[in-house]
């Protein structure tokens, strides 16, 4: 019986990947007169993995992975100025308009009345309330949990803090590593429901998962019928 | 009656504003060639306030803001391995060993005995997650609460979501403005225990604040004498 439910925000209520695509495309042209795309990719990702112990994830930690990627690229050859667009970048996508996406402004409200529903999701503090704040679905949430990471241990932690056992609980999201395969260790349900684009380091080899306990979903659209059906079964 | 205790982190249980101002002498050093120190602050505390709602605290943001600044300051003269410099400066700060003030070690886990103690801290959610790890004070905290700001609705909506009455609650931090004003205002009891340096971010015109509630101690040593006199007259 599923009592409450999980959701991811990034790329599982509102577009996020395609604001760090769009970015990125801005930032190889910008080293393009020194790097072709595949290079640059290639290393900036190498720099995000080697600071994300010390960093974390968001905005800010990319943005200073950017910064000292194209010092590195460039050999100490790009301008002030040219690092300046960088932070500016930076700034433009932490501005960013919240767009939702596809059936969340009709679901997320819909499930609201039935279910209390928690909103885990981990990043950069500011930035994860700032757009929880601006896509006006921050009423619909009972409780928010912001994290520095989203494994096993910070899934247990926060059901064990709301008294809410793992088989009453449902999880969606829009990333296998994140939010699917750490909910379904501990024996929660899980819904993915795929983002086109996916970071790099969100990546996971395609793991057998078990049936009845998870679900695969085109759209959020899907979902409150993937409830009943659960709690049909359950 | 003061049943839970919460605390500041940052220049409360351990030096941290030490830490940024020895990369400031760092990063005025950087810029001498092209500014006084006084300019170069000035400038800088402007970055950051201009910032602020976009970046939140932490020393990421900070350290964006130093590299916007030094761009500015320079009109982009500055040179490449200068910036890596700046970022060299953030990712030390970050790895800094976590130094715990006077006190701190016997009085935090002396207290952790009789009371439930929270950890009530901004900033950067991993950076503060991993300056508690290496404290090796984790345990003594019932529960750690990183927040985006702390103001009276924060104080507000953690001693709710832990149902903790605020007149049973007593804060105890570095920063009247951060600390210990939103608590008295929620009708808490509230401790100063003053660092030797403030960032200007927290400072605050003095301002009075009532008796019987509110006390100033020289070091966290005063602390449980405090406790047990506030519990004595509650």
């Amino acid at each position: 019986m599923i009592t409450t439910i999980g959701f991811d925000a990034d790329d599982t209520l509102w577009h996020n990947e395609s604001i760090f695509a769009a970015a990125h495309e801005k930032y190889r042209a910008l080293l393009g007169r020194w790097h072709d795309a595949a290079t640059i990719d290639r290393r900036l990702f190498a720099t995000e993995m080697r600071n994300l112990e010390l960093y974390g994830y968001g905005i800010k930690a990319h943005a200073l992975s950017c910064i000292e990627t194209a010092i590195e690229l460039t050999d100490g050859d790009i301008r002030a100025a040219e690092i300046r667009e960088i932070i500016a970048s930076a700034q433009a996508m932490l501005a960013h308009p919240v767009e939702l996406l596809d059936g969340v402004a009709e679901v997320v409200p819909r499930l609201a009345r039935t279910y209390p529903l928690l909103l885990i999701t981990k990043g950069d503090l500011r930035d994860q309330e700032r757009k929880l704040a601006k896509s006006g679905l921050a009423q619909h949430f009972a409780h928010t949990e912001i994290v520095a990471e989203k494994n096993v241990e910070t899934y247990a932690r926060v059901l064990h803090r709301l008294q809410i056992r793992p088989e009453q609980f449902l999880m969606v999201g829009n990333s296998l590593k994140s939010d699917i395969l750490p909910a379904l260790d501990l024996g929660a349900a899980a819904a993915l429901v795929p983002y086109h684009l996916l970071w790099q380091g969100e990546e996971v080899a395609p793991l057998p998962v078990p049936t009845g306990r998870f679900a695969q979903l085109p759209t959020l659209r899907e979902l409150p019928a993937l409830v009943d059906r659960l709690n049909a079964s359950g």
